[in-house]
């Protein structure tokens, strides 16, 4: 692709959609042709821009309609914003089926080292008799255990079930009052400490060795990286996709 | 001192009594001058054996006996075993009171990475705004969190306390299934996991700050040296002292 | 594959041998049909015993003659033993051409954690900017960096350069006397240090995040599941196969 | 100490000049009284501030007049600039000398996490027959080892030689070309890697044991109790101290 993606950002004056404008800015492949905002008429802003490529880091109540928008506008859509329930995501599944070549990338997380900790957790973990995730984060997050922590132990139940494994040995009797949770039969721990940002830890233990997986996301700008691969990408992905690690080809 | 100092070893059969019987036997300033078994007789193997210290790795139900006989007999005491609940202790320090100069010394650990993770995290709690505490052990385990992180974490909590420190930030609304306890306002997390021994790692956090102190036990061979350190020092040391740490010059 | 799978042993006193011996009769689809020593026919033992796979886990002095006796005598190896140099490799190579069907496994590691560490920081390393190596093994190993941790960095280096990355930035101007290697433009630390075993982390680095893959090998039972993985894997992949990697399944 | 305690900061512009100020004039015990920058009177300023404890974070060049005006301008002094010689330091203890119940504390780093790693890492030194330093820092740092690890090293060594300690065992024959030093006969490895700050491991192993003590400084906001705790400090201790761990009653 020799071409320059011209890139248009909903929810640009945002605390993610300012960095993201910059990033998109500084990548010499690609061109910022729109900042719009939460006041805006976005319809009538992509048409204007003609991108190529849209991106919505808005809020749950708007992005919705933001993408079928963005997709009547003509272009790829990728999506940072949470709230895609299933009729949502099903709904849009029947728009893109009438536009085939057209393509929108979903991800619940643009860190690559989360994506990554969790794709590459899911591939060793049959091979391993026991496995925990250990999430730790700052301690003003209200939800425990994070949506990444969720997602990592349900990807790795499944790869246990897909390969036959029952549940991870334990032989506790009681307690069980730590922060934290059993998904799908993974154990899950909660950390919340002054200091910490974003961190996942998941343990994978054999007799007599053990993996360790661990990811820290410092800071915001650790999300730039993945979100210019699916702008990148998701132009080459006709459909809906869920999920950055779909186009980082690490099959 | 330069004189070799004389210790019986009872329990002398058992796993952690045999290891420790060879490391005595190793040690160029200690003799070992008995192996007393389940089967024995205490008192008069101690009584021929004239013994400086004797070291106690029995029973719960055996162990109170075994220390008042070994005082009778004229030595120190260093106990290995469980079992030692306030009415004991009470009793063993009115025995003490009738004893000057005589020494028991009973451990619950005697891991030096272990004490002195729980001895160091105490000291540097005051320090910082959050601590939690993860212990990770092998999945046969019966208990939870282990017994080691319930003390590490009494003891983090009362040197917050001292410090008048209230209680760690945590925003968490729910979540509180995973294994692990609360311990006097200290998080403790349990983690269980095919191929580990028994590990614990403490977690402290400023704003923009992390101190980890961390301890791994890989076998049994590694409390050797808090044994023999313990029988070292259990003369020098009248009356009854618990906790390994109290002999280790750490202030 | 409902039939079990004969397996001979070479080096069955070995310490290495001694333990495959052991895995292999604990696994209900093998069956141990020949323990082969230093003092035996190796020919004369694998005719007599018919086996379907043989394993040499022998001297390096011996372990290309025991490979071609097995393919004599009609079965699929697993080599454990060190010593194949490019020469033997290429003699190997060229039996096996003219034995369709046969497979030949050499895996100069058959611990799963210590493969899968160093198999997948290679597919994760393109996405990262920076990437060193720690390996951390007892203080009685007399080569550094340790022969796992170079193939770990070279794959990582080969990673990096087919994504077209250059070296990891590096300000450093001074001060390169530590235990460890650049092997390929990959940095490696050694760290030597009593209670340890083997063990090894591989950080990757971005603005912001941080991925890091550490492996912890304990004790030699921690290999059995790659022998015997390696065992149930090679009839099902004729030719050359070096790397327990490649019949793990893990594109 | 029921008074509040009146502040100056000397490089009250500077990047930890700024932030210094701002953490004073939010603690409740602690008042504001002057900002000085390059381009002012430093005596003048003093002067009219009647400050009681003078912070001085400016240049190397600057930092040695500045003390000693703040001195001749009756205040306590806290020193966070780099840059004291023997000769500075030995000239300021003259002067100190002819001052008594001032107190100056001069701290290379007001890291709480990275004092407490220091100081306690030094105090379990003792007890392990294996101790590394592992440094890990952006790749934009020049020098390395880095000056905190060099101190902690070199901490370490002193307590090792205290009690009798040789070097650690190391059978090692090759392969020294690794970022990082040997200071005092104790290994230091430096790791630079993008997306990290400042952080430092320090390992100590024993047979079948280890102690971890690890610290991670996030950003510069993590230095600030340090400051105002040796702010709070420097009026009880008369006379010349360098490290903050003096200050903090860890013994």
């Amino acid at each position: 692709m020799t071409d320059v993606i011209k890139v248009a950002v909903l929810g640009a004056a945002g605390r993610m959609g300012t960095t993201v404008c910059a990033a998109v800015e500084a990548a010499p492949d690609l061109a910022l042709v729109a900042r719009v905002d939460a006041t805006d008429d976005v319809a009538a802003a992509l048409r204007d821009a003609s991108a190529d490529v849209v991106v919505d880091f808005t809020v749950p109540s708007a992005t919705e309609a933001n993408v079928h928008t963005a997709l009547a506008a003509g272009a790829h859509v990728v999506v940072g914003t949470t709230g895609w329930t299933p009729e949502r995501l099903e709904r849009l599944e029947e728009a893109l089926a009438a536009l085939p070549g057209r393509g929108v990338l979903i991800a619940p997380n643009f860190g690559l080292s989360a994506v990554l900790a969790m794709t590459l957790a899911a591939k060793a973990a049959r091979f391993f008799e026991s496995a925990e995730v250990i999430e730790l984060h700052h301690p003003d997050k209200v939800d425990a255990p994070s949506g990444t922590a969720r997602h990592t132990a349900a990807a790795i139940a499944a790869a246990r079930g897909a390969a036959g494994l029952g549940p991870s040995p334990d032989a506790t009797e009681s307690g069980f009052d730590a922060r934290g949770a059993d998904v799908d039969g993974v154990r899950v721990h909660a950390v919340r400490l002054r200091g910490l940002v974003a961190h996942e830890e998941v343990l994978l233990g054999n007799p007599g060795e053990q993996l360790v997986i661990r990811q820290d996301s410092f800071d915001r700008t650790s999300f730039m990286p993945g979100v210019l691969l699916a702008v990148r990408k998701v132009g080459g992905r006709p459909g809906l996709t869920v999920g950055l690690e779909h186009v980082m080809d690490l099959d």
